[in-house]
């Protein structure tokens, strides 16, 4: 094994990390899954097809972000699905809300879900809740029938290409549309600003085909290509910043490692270079 | 030459990026000083003591920073003194600012500056701009007769060790102050919030002793450690976010890759464990 974990990007630079050993090392139905114990801050790292997922390290600027954004702009959040996201964070932070009577969590991959669980169990913890329900199945297939059932829909899932490209497709995001709710919010990770310009204007391209509020925030990822990302903000009828849940915000920014309200008003803030590629 | 160029912070992990060739290499009377051509969008890369200082690819994450966020509080910035910023780009970006007549660079390292004008024209091009005056000399020397002269004082130095370090005193930052006019402030690199968390509590907690106003914004540089970087905003008598130049501000957006009215009002919201550090 060489010192360094090593990912570049498709501009040519990337992360090094200094890694201890691979701990699990496995092809799944869908993609080569691997837990690599770093010697680093970082501690232990999920890799799907060796691309960095999720570190101990650095998990919350993601989970934080995907979550608690868009929750917070909702009144009542009583139902929320989960489609990818088998690390488990993103659970983890959507249980934070005491307005949550379900999750259910959608992941084709169940090879992910048990590596998680006993690998990287500060991540995985929300997972065993009792208002968690999972799902190992193809989140494209799951949502074709539902109409009216998720207040939330947070879209944690890899990169356009591999196991995760039929969730960039015109019609898998009107089928997200319909089975919101009234009220509903969709979060879904969109890319790497510096990294995977082309990817997010043709994202944002077909997400405003669909939906009539769309927008675009972003947050530091120290881990993640360019150590920058964009979550996309879609919905019917909330639009970004209409809405604050003062209620549950003081006890889960508590709970938060970078949440705040000052930070959440912050996230919708693009680069010149970024609105122009949301805005195509 | 290794495929990679590689810089691992103390935080175990790090940047790696493809290299060309090491198109400068040279030791200063205060610093190893190199330029690396690399295989990747970031295109040339200055390092010092070898650690990345800017690249062609990513530099204006970093200038647009530094510069605009100070000057934008400041009604009328006509004297600007840059300490340290031997690339070039940060006087670049102050001379957008149509009500500066002088702006003076001290930077120690006479070498620096030769070797970015050679080699990265595009971030010095406005060394050559004739409100600019250029001192190769110690800014710790220099500052410290000063009074009331400079609208902004920019500190774009290296690190809190080596040829920067006493950038980083009581005793330097009490001179700079004195050296600011009425409603003048003082904008300093801070860190990386990810990696330099000890660095950045000291830092502030000798500012705090000093300026009755600091503040820290921060926003993602890719190819710095964390991709995530601090500043200090610190002044007498201005207030973060107290007065926008809005017209100057029309101008200066559309020559900026990065830099708005919404993404200035943005870099003050902190993430809960930096205003934690912040605050002490």
């Amino acid at each position: 094994m060489s010192e360094f974990y090593k990912e570049i990007n498709p501009a040519g630079f990337g992360i090094a990390i200094k890694q201890k050993e691979v701990l699990f090392s496995k092809q799944s139905d869908f993609q080569k899954v691997e837990i690599i114990d770093s010697d680093s801050e970082l501690g232990k790292i999920l890799t799907l097809d060796g691309l960095m997922m999720t570190t101990e390290g650095d998990e919350y600027y993601y989970h934080e972000m995907i979550s608690h954004i868009p929750m917070m702009h909702h009144k009542n959040p009583e139902t929320v699905l989960v489609i990818g996201g088998g690390d488990g964070g993103t659970v983890r932070e959507v249980l934070k809300h005491s307005s949550v009577k379900k999750v259910v969590l959608c992941e084709i991959d169940g090879m992910v879900i048990e590596v998680c669980k006993k690998y990287l169990p500060t991540i995985s913890c929300g997972l065993s809740d009792p208002r968690v329900e999972i799902l190992v199945e193809d989140a494209i297939e799951y949502i074709k029938d539902k109409k009216n059932e998720f207040d939330i829909i947070l879209i944690d899932s890899t990169d356009p290409m591999g196991p995760g490209e039929g969730l960039f497709t015109e019609e898998f995001y009107t089928n997200v549309k319909n089975s919101l709710k009234q009220g509903g919010i969709m979060a879904a990770q969109s890319e790497s600003p510096v990294v995977n310009k082309n990817e997010i204007k043709k994202m944002y391209a077909l997400l405003k085909k669909v939906f009539p509020v769309c927008a675009a925030y972003t947050s530091p990822i120290p881990t993640y290509p360019g150590g920058y990302w964009a979550w996309a903000f879609c919905s019917v009828d909330v639009k970004p910043l209409s809405y604050y849940a003062e209620d549950r915000a003081s006890e889960i920014i508590k709970s938060c490692k970078i949440y705040n309200k000052d930070y959440h008003n912050a996230r919708f803030a693009l680069p010149n270079y970024l609105i122009e590629l949301v805005e195509g």
